[in-house]
């Protein structure tokens, strides 16, 4: 039976759609530098079932399968590729359990972040994985990338949520990974390989999530500002050597300050070059004024906390819009490099240097908490030799990451972006084991062919 | 080459020991149930290219390798199998950097728990994995079992500290897997496969684990003496919803109080039938008192909280001798199951029955606040027919566990003894999975064979 024959035969009417302009509009993440190929259609599954039948048609017709979520990433995963099926799981997106006694919610891949928390919420739980992307990226490319987001450096990224899956593997089978319970060792961590695997496994069509107590009352915000990088990392280790565990550790530097200022007029570049934005769990006083002695210790020119919920909210906003203003200044190549902590204005210095040598603007946002930066490289659209220069700069910053014993990427996955540098980062023995597993699993090659190795 | 001219190239005078007496001794762990085979020779390599070479060699003549570090496993997992080749790792001991500010551990696999706890301890730090055998088992076997404690329904399991791993993988290569920097995502998550694989993917000669601050001050512990699992069993679930999260709690039922008395005259059977101890870290006093009343409402019969470190640990001491108390009676069939933490009653209450119904004896120690159940099944040595009998007695637990929606090992692993409840567990198609991994990694088959798989 011809391809598509086989596939109309599995789904009902409606679920494929073949009108380039549609399939053109979900072709794409977000990470604008990233090559995007030419689908064949776009299917809409409505249940694990319908994707477990179009996974087995494409496995026999080595279609290849290209799940999407939201559309939110930032480094091509989930990007087209030529003759492809998209899985656009956006519409299974129904929250189908949340025990509060067992502190875990099961959810459908197209379930925003955002959305689950406000679900949890009403229980008085708290699913803690917080990507910037929450208002719109889904748990099921959370997933897939093992998204992180602000609050990693004392809650952890979404492996460290994901109790269990269900995927369509491929043989096209529909199975469940991992367990429901807290504790469990039968078997190897399959739903661990599954998570952060940017769909080249498998199709995730169920997440099982343990959830946190919500916490009581609001976090408090406490701000520095400084006038060098050297001062603000000063003031990184000064609170890495406290004993003081904030939930967020955010860096923002001169180039965002000034972005955000010419978006919203906010006046944030006048109280210094650099902003360190802690946040600190309700109900420790102590620990907010004493990660404020750090950052004034260190040479804050200025700093503050926050007195009530709202200012604490008002105070991130620098953070918050840093990515959003510098996209209004033209195509963004965003970095994510990890180092540790120690070394993060070493990593910063050798970012400005980079940008010296090949001329070109970087801003710098970092969760500087976990030694996770994002080095956004920004250039004028259309310019052709900026963009040379831009990648030329990607590619050094990668080497650099691994040079100090980072990692290319902390959180927004390999993709299309990080290919080259994972492959220096792994080296050939490594990516031979990765090879070894990506073929025991996906034994057609059908699962984002191209994508990560 | 002879296959044991080919080991002795490889390694240096005195590393390879064929005495039989000397390598019975290192044949098995303390699953006294499990079966044993019968080991070719035992190797105390030095170092992680000691290693390599060795696996080199056995990779080539096909000769199974089973690593060991100290024997302290509950699931026969290191027990020899026949013509193989044990890799006794306790002589690589050497812990190889603790770096107080990134807060991470290098350490090679035959480091005791306790003396890394210990180590770290010095720079205020912490690594909170705590198995019941901490003062004898090593961080290489704890990585390769997962192994759990009593702390995890507050600090997770070994998984959740382990950064990365240096492993000698099938093909005889040694590869570092994995990082060192708090966040990463380059490629897939291999560090957690091969974490829990048992010895069944590869041999583990170094890991990076991350590390937490030392807890400043005592814990203080809450005990709860009940006259019935079922108000133990509503305690647990109060607990649950009161929103205090305990850095354990533990169950101890009236077999193991019993046991524990006619050993030490410590009296506690006098206090009730079933015993919960819970821990506080330091500085909650309202939630410890939260925590009494929990237990004071759910129906305990007498309770209390210590008011210091030393009365702290020894209101502990119940849990601390329950497992030695009942070795002393007859050989130990040991379980780790794991179930939804509500159904911890209903799951004792079905452990009961199944002591009725084959007429053994069974005790219950309990992870109670992540539904983490030892029942221990004790037959007198020699006893033949009763050992057939716990034998069944142990599989319907396993059954039951599964139709619980738990699992047939929370924190043991599957050894020899669970292969069977294992292989119910996941089913033919999570099973086939595992094979392709195993065959993806191992592609000679002589890492432990014929267990978990």
């Amino acid at each position: 039976m011809p391809f598509f024959d086989a596939l109309s035969a599995v789904l009902p009417p409606g679920r494929i759609v073949r009108d380039p302009d549609v399939i053109a509009a979900s072709s794409r993440d977000q990470a604008a530098w990233a090559p995007q190929g030419r689908a064949a259609a776009l299917v809409r599954p409505q249940n694990p079932e319908q994707v477990r039948a179009v996974v087995a048609v494409c496995a026999e017709h080595r279609v290849p399968v290209v799940p999407r979520g939201a559309g939110t990433g930032l480094s091509g995963g989930a990007n087209a590729v030529d003759g492809c099926v998209i899985l656009a799981m956006e519409g299974m997106d129904r929250i189908l359990e949340i025990d509060a006694a067992e502190q875990i919610a099961v959810v459908q891949p197209g379930v925003v972040n955002d959305r689950l928390r406000a679900a949890v919420a009403e229980h008085g739980l708290w699913y803690p994985p917080d990507p910037a992307s929450s208002p719109w990226s889904t748990i099921g490319g959370n997933a897939a990338t093992n998204a992180g987001g602000v609050c990693c450096v004392k809650y952890g990224v979404t492996r460290d949520y994901v109790l269990g899956l269900q995927v369509v593997t491929g043989t096209g089978e529909l199975v469940r990974l991992g367990r429901r319970t807290r504790k469990g060792v039968a078997g190897y961590d399959l739903t661990a390989l599954f998570v952060g695997s940017e769909g080249t496994l498998g199709v995730i069509t169920e997440i099982t999530v343990r959830l946190l107590r919500l916490p009581s009352g609001a976090p408090t915000t406490v701000v520095g500002a400084f006038d060098s990088l050297v001062a603000a990392g000063r003031a990184v280790a000064a609170v890495a050597a406290s004993g003081v565990t904030p939930a967020a550790l955010e860096l923002v530097d001169r180039y965002c300050l000034r972005a955000v200022d010419d978006w919203k007029n906010m006046g944030l570049a006048d109280l210094g070059d650099v902003l360190l934005l802690g946040r600190i769990d309700s109900g420790n006083e102590r620990e907010a004024a004493e990660l404020q002695r750090c950052f004034d210790t260190a040479g804050a020119g200025w700093s503050t906390r926050s007195t009530d919920a709202e200012e604490a909210e008002a105070l991130f906003a620098a953070r918050r819009l840093a990515y959003p203003a510098l996209e209004r200044l033209g195509p963004v190549l965003t970095e994510d490099v990890c180092v540790p902590r120690g070394l993060v204005p070493e990593m910063l210095a050798r970012i400005e240097g980079h940008a010296k040598a090949h001329d070109v603007h970087i801003a710098n946002i970092a969760h500087a908490g976990d030694g996770n930066l994002h080095p956004l490289i920004v250039v004028p659209a259309g310019d052709d030799d900026a963009r040379d220069r831009a990648q030329r700069a990607f590619e050094s910053i990668l080497d650099d990451a691994i040079a100090l014993g980072g990692t290319v990427t902390g959180e927004h996955g390999v993709g299309l972006l990080k290919m080259r540098g994972m492959h220096a980062e792994l080296g050939p023995e490594v990516l031979a084991l990765h090879r070894s597993v990506k073929a025991a699993l996906d034994p057609a090659g059908i699962f984002n062919p191209g994508k990560v190795l």
